[in-house]
């Protein structure tokens, strides 16, 4: 496959798998001007779905570092009213909108202020945009675009063809037909969670190296996986890839110990060999090789960031793990194998539950699965249920 | 000077001279994304002129293509609401706004179907941006970024860099204090068109090989040049660059022949050694060794594309003219030699003689000027005064 074709195909699964676009739909693309030939083509592959109308939206960290360096301290996290009225009225439109990741420079506003630098958001778009994913008012993808400063991060050295091969495995490229691969794949993560739902365990333990922890669920709590369902009835995939089984735990009980089982990539501080301690739901250790302190300060940045507010279930099967590197994107890593996320949870998933969901504005996941890690569920009895045994699903 | 440091100095020009930004403004810019290193240049120069929040917008013609080749019908003039709340809201904080140009591809569209490339137009957004321009709504500026594409339709071959230098010497960025040479030639214009405007010429008379040409002016009619003023009194420069003194003649009274001393060029066709005959004001034959039947299809658009609607002077001293080049783009082009446009006038010039000033949906600017060429201003007795003798200006 060339890479014009490559490029084409992962357009079609972003517009057919991620968005699923409706005949007459509206279509917004955002991404970075480094990510130009992706928006392109998603944008070709968009009407050629039917849709009405493709905005192609671009930003650019340059600017926003222009602004970071020189520009005046009131209008840092100012949002432009006009961005507010274009997701409103994508959303009143019942549209559907992408969002392309894969940073390109990384170090690029390191030399500046960090708190200007972290003042600089503009958390009235970030806020409905968010508000729109939660209330399903907006059919939505998350997908990546290889690039040279992305692939620098990883490699070392700016190898975008090597990254590229990565990505591809990663979002099933390399199937006979993607699309069709993807449909496969989604109906085998919506049967695990719909056993694992079905089950209704009242906690799920983890026991490994370094490991044995055991997270409460809370009853009545759904698991979910790949697909999510707009009010309209419209079905999308809002991450490529993705390989996860997942809920949401009861925060005040999480008791044991836990270790990382890949290296945890945080605001450009790479944290190794984490373990963190649990009693009655909070984190009351944290070591780690390098990079703890990044993992303390996040710990304290509210009540609820101590406690947990996922919990993942990936086996070795993943495409994205049996790749074996780490790719500094959550969007790819938190795929690769089982995962806890210290921060907030998914009140949606709890539905009578949700004063025990947890409540923070950090959400970091960690991964801690992998082929010596095995995974059970446990009844109420007590009794265990093997999940994940030598990183293969043995639950059904 | 270095690509940097030149690429710098020209964001400056833009920001100071061309906007004149003043503290705490909001900035535009609109751009495509092969313009990035010149918006991001931009960016910088307004936030240190004292910008309150600078807004970069990038257009994509390879989404546009997607949308002329794959979209509905329906939608090809569709203006998506929250542009048009873009401009209100810029222009409702006084602010200023950047457009830059310099097709990156001029044939990006020419294998798709014309009539759809031509009905692909945000009309509404269109409109609104040149009523803010008409009533001074707004600062604003237009300026070129010289890229690959640009070049090669210049010179046959991507010689950024050669562009570049051309670029550069026509916004006289070779001065050792751009601004301040700024300063001066806007001056020196100012000082051409209130003679022009003192002195009330009944008529402006062409005189060279293959030109004889009286064009009548209205009585009471003003002559402009590089500044524009807003509603709120702050000046700038719209255009980058400029030479020209212009006014709107009297759409009745163009009589003679002239002969285009620059080649036109005209949505893709070159015209070469253009002629026209005037009687009472209308075109009534067109000659060209190449493209006349492009300027007579402009001429049959509508009842006034066959009248003049602009007269501008222009003498050998034009940083733009020594140059030499046809730059393929009317920003610099217009502004090598004096010259004429068929089509549209500016009713702003000739307070209560509004209605002879020409009005058609067409405005063709196209070069009539050259060391062969003599201007003089006609009096309402008939005696003849040199405006411009041997390519130099002599009137005071």
């Amino acid at each position: 496959m060339g890479a014009d074709e490559r490029l084409e195909a992962y357009a079609r699964l972003i517009v057919r798998v991620g968005l699923n676009v409706q005949q007459g739909q509206d279509v917004a693309i955002n991404g970075l001007v480094e990510h130009a030939p992706l928006m392109r083509a998603v944008a070709r592959a968009a009407y050629a779905a039917g849709a009405r109308y493709v905005d192609a939206f671009y930003g650019d960290y340059h600017v926003k570092g222009a602004q970071v360096e020189l520009g005046p301290e009131g209008s840092l996290d100012w949002t432009p009213p006009y961005l507010l009225a274009r997701l409103e009225d994508l959303a009143e439109r019942r549209g559907a909108r992408v969002s392309i990741t894969g940073d390109p420079d990384p170090d690029l506003l390191a030399h500046l202020d960090q708190r200007r630098v972290g003042a600089a958001r503009m958390t009235r778009l970030e806020d409905l945009s968010l508000r729109q994913v939660v209330e399903n008012r907006i059919s939505w993808v998350v997908a990546a675009y290889p690039n040279a400063g992305w692939a620098k991060a990883i490699f070392g050295e700016p190898d975008v063809e090597r990254l590229w091969q990565h990505v591809a495995e990663a979002v099933r490229l390399d199937a006979p037909d993607p699309v069709d691969a993807w449909e496969r794949h989604i109906a085998l993560l919506r049967e695990r969670a719909e056993a694992l739902t079905e089950r209704g365990f009242d906690a799920i333990r983890f026991r490994g190296p370094g490991t044995d922890l055991a997270i409460g669920l809370l009853s009545g709590a759904a698991w979910d996986s790949a697909e999510a369902v707009t009010t309209w009835g419209q079905r999308h995939v809002p991450n490529l890839p993705t390989e996860e089984v997942y809920t949401t735990p009861d925060r005040r009980r999480t008791e044991g110990t836990v270790r990382s089982t890949r290296p945890l990539g945080l605001k450009g501080t790479l944290v190794r060999d984490l373990e963190l301690r649990f009693r009655s739901g909070r984190v009351v250790d944290v070591k780690a090789s390098a990079g703890a302190d990044a993992v303390r300060a996040q710990l304290a940045v509210d009540e609820g960031a101590a406690m947990l507010g996922e919990l993942a279930l990936v086996d070795g099967s993943s495409a994205v793990g049996k790749i074996g590197i780490t790719f500094l994107n959550t969007l790819f890593d938190e795929n690769a194998t089982s995962h806890i996320a210290y921060g907030a949870g998914f009140p949606l998933l709890a539905p009578g539950a949700e004063e025990h969901v947890n409540s923070s504005a950090v959400h970091t996941d960690f991964m801690i699965g992998g082929p010596e890690v095995d995974v059970v569920g446990v009844e109420t009895s007590g009794a265990e249920v093997p999940i994940i045994r030598d990183d293969a699903w043995v639950l059904s």
